[in-house]
C-alpha cells in the first residue's frame, strides 16, 4: 500500500536486502523466510522494501518469488514496494504485479551499461519513457524510478564526470522518472564528491526525489550519507546488515548498512521512525537464515550510546 | 625536530598508535619494534607521532621506552613528537627529553575527570598554566597541548552541554594551552554534533590549532572527521590499523584508523604527504609484531580504487 513519494518531506530510508542484498550471496532464504524478515522490519517501523527483481527464474531464483514478496508487502499498511526491472519484458512482468514502484538501472558509462543491462545509456533512458506509457494504461500506477549506477566512479571506465550524470538525471526526468537514484555501485565515492553531485542534481532534476545509494567498500558510506544529508537528500538506499558484498573489493563491506544508516540520521537530528532494538531483532533473523554471509555495519554491534539521548526528536532539515 | 604547527595551513594528520592504541592491548611491542614502526610509517610520509604517556614504568611498561622514542623521534627530519602528562611528575619527566609537544588530558565532565586523571577540571586546566611557566624555562621549549576529553558524551555522565566544552577550551586557551583536541573518548559523537562544536570551539579559541580526536566505535569516525574538515578542522588523531579498542563497547572498534583518515582526507581533495601504499607496510609490521589484536579500518583492505585518481593534488579547503 503506497504513500505518496513526491509529497514527502521527511526521510524515506530504503531497505533493498532482498534485491541488492542476494545479488551475490551463495545461498538466499525461502519464501516463508522473506516474508518474516519483511514482517520483521515493518514491526522495527520499515517502510519501504525493494524485495527483488524481475529477472529469469532459471537463471536468478533468488528472484523467482517477488511476486509473492509484491503481495505480501502490499498487505501490510503504508508500505512501498519497488522491483527492479532492467528491459521490456520486466517490466511487463512488474505491470501485473502491485508493485509500488518499477526501478529502471542504467550507468552513468556506456562501458558500465553495457556490461550491466546489455543496452546503451539512450537505449536505457528510452525504456523509462515507454515504462510511463505502460505505466499509465495499467490499474496499480507505480511510480516509475531510474538507478544511475556507477555515478562517483566506474569500475570498468573509471572516471565519471559528473556533468554526464547530471546529463543523464535530467534526461531521466524530462522523459518522465519519477523518482532517481545516483548510486555509488562499486564505492568509490568520497563525501565531498556526494555533496557536490547531490546538490547539482537536486537543483537540476526539479521536484523529483533524488535518492543516493551507497555501499561503503572503502569506509566511506556513512560518510557519503551524512555528506548528502547535507546536501538536501531525503531518501537512501541500504541493506540490512550491509548485505550485498561487491564483487570488485573481495573481503571488503557492500551496500552500507541499513541499521547504520538509521542511526547515523537520528544521530543527526533526522526522525526516521524506526526502532533500533527492533531491527537488531530483524538482522538477527537475516543472520540466522543466511548462516554462511558475513554482514556487516557497527551499530548493532557496539550499540548506540545507553546514557545520551542519540534519538532525533523533531525534524531539522 | 619539530615544524611550528600554528602556522601550518595543511593538514596534520596525527598517529598515536604507541600512545592511545597501547592502552588497551594485551602485548605491546618492544623498544626495536616500535622504532622499525615509526620508521616505516616516516617513510609513508607521517611526521606526527604520539609516542606514549609519562606513567610509572611499574604499573604501565608499554610506556616505559618513552624517552628513547621520543630521543629517536627527534633523529627524523621534519617530525613532531609528543606524549601525555597527567600531573607534574609526568610534565616534569617530560620537559627533561626532547619531546616536541606535552599533551594535557582533560575531561568535559567532573565524573569523567576525576575517574580518569583523579582530579578536577579546574585543577587540570591549573596544571596547563603550570605547564606553561615549566616550559618557559627550560631549553626544548615545547608545546602545551590540551585534549578534552569526552567532549561528545560522556560514558559516565551521559550527556554533555556543549558550552562546558567550549568555556573549558576557551579557559584552555586563556591559561596559555597552543592547540586544543576536542575528544569523541567513547565514540558517542555523530557528525552534525562534530560540525557544530567544532565550528564554535574553532570560533572561540582564535588562532590556536583545534584538533578533532574521534573513535570509530559506532561506525561514524569517518563521517565525524568529514564533518570537522567541513567545519575548518586541519588537525587529526588516529590510530595505525585503528589500534586502540574501547573499553566500553568489547569488540567494537576503537580509535579512528589512521589509513582511513589519510584516505577520506585524500578524497576530499585534501593532500595529506602521506603514500598509502607504504603505510600499509608498516600497518602490516604492526599486525605481524602484535598478532593477537584485531586491527580496525577499511581501506588497507578493500584498496582505494585502482582506476581513478582519488588523490588529493592541489589544497583545497
Amino acid at each position: 500500500m503506497s504513500v505518496n513519494q513526491n509529497k514527502q518531506k521527511t526521510l524515506e530510508l530504503r531497505e533493498l536486502a532482498l534485491r541488492d542484498g542476494l545479488q551475490l550471496t551463495q545461498s538466499f532464504p525461502t519464501t516463508e523466510e522473506k516474508i518474516k524478515l519483511i514482517s520483521l522490519e515493518y514491526l522495527a517501523g520499515v517502510r519501504y522494501f525493494e524485495v527483488g527483481s524481475f529477472l529469469p527464474a532459471k537463471t536468478f531464483p533468488q528472484f523467482a518469488d517477488i511476486g509473492q514478496l509484491i503481495a505480501y508487502v502490499e498487505t501490510l499498511e503504508g508500505t512501498h514496494s519497488s522491483a527492479l526491472t532492467l528491459n521490456v519484458r520486466a517490466l511487463d512482468d512488474a505491470l501485473q504485479t502491485q508493485v509500488n514502484e518499477v526501478v529502471i538501472s542504467l550507468s552513468a558509462t556506456e562501458e558500465h551499461c553495457q556490461a550491466n543491462i546489455k543496452r546503451s545509456i539512450e537505449s536505457a533512458i528510452n525504456l523509462i519513457r515507454l515504462a510511463i506509457n505502460k505505466r499509465n494504461n495499467v490499474d496499480g500506477n507505480p511510480l516509475v524510478s531510474c538507478a544511475i549506477s556507477v555515478a562517483f566512479g566506474c569500475s570498468i571506465a573509471g572516471h565519471v564526470d559528473p556533468d554526464n550524470v547530471v546529463r543523464i538525471a535530467v534526461q531521466c526526468a524530462e522523459f518522465g522518472a519519477e523518482k532517481i537514484a545516483v548510486a555509488d555501485t562499486v564505492g568509490f565515492a568520497g563525501p565531498s564528491q556526494v555533496y557536490a553531485l547531490s546538490k547539482r542534481v537536486i537543483r537540476e532534476v526539479g521536484d523529483i526525489p533524488v535518492v543516493i545509494h551507497l555501499h561503503d567498500t572503502r569506509g566511506t558510506g556513512i560518510a557519503n550519507a551524512y555528506a548528502a544529508l547535507e546536501a538536501g537528500v531525503r531518501v537512501f538506499d541500504g541493506t540490512l546488515g550491509g548485505l550485498g558484498g561487491c564483487p570488485f573489493a573481495p573481503g571488503a563491506s557492500g551496500n552500507v548498512a541499513f541499521e547504520d544508516l538509521v542511526y547515523l540520521c537520528e544521530r543527526s537530528g533526522f526522525p526516521t521512525g524506526i526502532d533500533l532494538p527492533k531491527l537488531f531483532e530483524a538482522r538477527q533473523y537475516l543472520a540466522e537464515v543466511l548462516p554462511n554471509e558475513t554482514l556487516g555495519g557497527v551499530i548493532a554491534q557496539a550499540l548506540p550510546p545507553k546514557n545520551i539521548d542519540w534519538q532525533a526528536h523533531h525534524f531539522l532539515g
